[in-house]
């Protein structure tokens, strides 16, 4: 049984332990969970009912094709339904766009430290990731373009960028899009741009007229609260779509889902006050950190990056045993840690195990 | 853009029409489904209360790991956690056996008329799928173990077969698997195995102590009634399951269909009395179609394979205009159709339609 050579030394997933296995570990009564950047109010209201309704159908295949959520999102986007894929969240359509494209020797291209799913799928197809260092935190384009030669098939740009938080501007991307040679492709993944408030970020969908290179990447487990149902999309030219959707398989999302994603849809009142919320915690824990005196990168998503000055894994230990969970292990920023935007009490929480954290720390000193 | 050169000409998936559209197009009140082998009974009614138990945890992703599920599952089958991989469907391992395993010029031998998966992800992964001819609707296995040559890395032994309904014996299969060279994998796919009940058909798990190179597939959509929350597995040697955990995507299984998973697999009551109800819809049908004067292949799972001894796509649209979904479209078996085993009304309203269309084909003649 020989396995493709270049996936014999992949990483196996290590499945993160369980809240009730970290509670009972650690005896605590409550866990805080501020790692996976989830939305902290959970889905609307109306995504309930969808799901009971769809309850009676549990024993019937879904529709393979989302032929009606594919409407209603097109709709809502101005796209045409040819141009939408849906997946098993976001990172399916990251692994099918690698299986559709990629083969031995190809160079994609991407920022050193952003969503490691890119490099992850590269790395199965045998594809070469050119890997650009970020500069304060932001993509820096110029040298991702620089990186660019006739083995390029794909570039990633992951905006706002995951872990850091920052954004690309309007014009520093149409820049670097007018520059991109049409036959490699560029994917945004903007799985977080509900989120965006500023200004100068760009609305990417008319980029498809004008682009036909470019895939956007979006989904419904971060804002629209449904992480636990796997359901994200691509959006790009239909022939694109067309090659993407001839490697997925039939039946990738769920009805529940997709019921979910067509009520969620639907209530965008409900996705900007979580918008509005998710601003003011921003606020409210830059205020914390300039207390503290900890620098952190302009944070645009619903998560912040900051740097405690001390080995994350450290902290990440230290908070876990007052029952906060965040994300450390970012291998170019190893005295940073990624922590979720929480609810206000959420967020207080954390800053209060924060303080006492490197509190002990100094102590310890 | 340069796609692989070889998923170019696929397929593109065409979802089939919603029921709602049939009802409205045909202007028919009721639409009954039998072409996709789904569960006439539903799910377990425990498995309702178990979901609605884990919508409160609708934002949060999922246990990639599977964790407590995959301990209930490998306690219910006698294996180790680490001898289970779970899938959106057995067709994501499928994907999943093949996109770690092929590399173009690879050959993975299957029946020339199977579960159409097989061959889809051989293609994208630019393997050479050998169709070897059924026999009597049955695998060959002899003529099967005589395509193996050194190229050879995948055999696909689809047990009950899948569209004809067909099982290999314990015996046959055993002496089989004693003659395959252990370097090449041999998949049993037994999405329908807990519909099977005579006594000759095998129970594979022990395989897995004796036969390195097995892997066995099973599922939730079938017998278990999950089909639209997309949940299977595969169960093999820890060495083979790593492989594949390392192509699969971190969080590919939904909180609904583990936690449906884990109630439906504890109510064996359920499935016991669906195998009861299923076997004797199979002799319901059976008994129709021998007063009909057709022809058709010993039936071990919720499905029958029967010749109409018509094209079967003209009976296909005939049964449809009368409300009747079932599945055409078999390249060797052009005046088969396959009909799930639905319950006795249904059964009864499609033999009802089928008698119907039998006479007005005379009649055309």
């Amino acid at each position: 049984m020989k396995p493709k050579s270049h996936i014999v030394n992949l990483p196996v997933y290590q499945p993160g332990k369980p809240i009730e296995d970290v509670k009972r570990e650690l005896g605590l009564d409550e866990v805080i969970k501020l790692a996976s950047n989830e939305n902290p109010y959970g889905a609307s209201p109306k995504v309930k009912e969808a799901i009971l309704a769809e309850l009676e159908n549990i024993s019937i295949y879904p529709d393979g094709g989302a032929v009606e959520l594919t409407a209603d999102l097109a709709k809502t986007l101005g796209v045409n339904t040819n141009q939408i894929i849906f997946g098993c969240g976001s990172d399916e359509i990251i692994a099918l766009l690698a299986r559709a494209f990629f083969v031995p020797g190809d160079e994609t291209i991407m920022a050193d430290q952003t969503f490691s799913v890119y490099k992850s799928n590269a790395d199965i197809e045998g594809a070469v990731s050119i890997e650009v260092p970020l500069v304060h935190g932001t993509h820096d384009l110029d040298a991702m373009l620089a990186k660019v030669n006739e083995r390029t098939k794909m570039i990633w740009v992951c905006n706002p960028n995951n872990p850091t938080g920052t954004i690309l501007s309007e014009q520093a991307l149409t820049a670097f899009l007018d520059k991109v040679p049409a036959n490699v492709l560029v994917v945004l993944d903007e799985a977080y741009c509900e989120y965006v408030t500023d200004p100068s970020y760009p609305n990417s969908i008319p980029y498809l007229e004008k682009y036909s290179n470019v895939v956007i990447l979006r989904t419904f487990s971060k804002i629209y609260g449904l992480a636990s149902l796997r359901i994200g999309y691509g959006i790009g030219q239909p022939d694109v779509i067309k090659l993407i959707n001839q490697v997925r398989e039939p039946f990738n999302t769920t009805r529940v889902a997709q019921a979910a994603a067509k009520a969620a849809l639907k209530d965008q009142e409900y996705i900007a006050s979580c918008r509005r919320a998710n601003a003011a915690g921003i606020l409210q824990l830059q205020g914390e950190f300039d207390r503290l005196g900890l620098e952190y990168f302009p944070a645009h998503g619903n998560f912040i990056m900051v740097d405690v000055r001390k080995p994350a894994g450290e902290i990440f230990d230290a908070l876990l045993r007052k029952g906060i969970i965040i994300r450390a292990g970012h291998s170019k920023y190893p005295t940073h840690i990624r922590v979720t935007v929480g609810s206000e009490e959420q967020n207080k929480a954390f800053i209060h195990a924060l303080d006492q954290v490197l509190e002990e720390q100094k102590a310890q000193v």
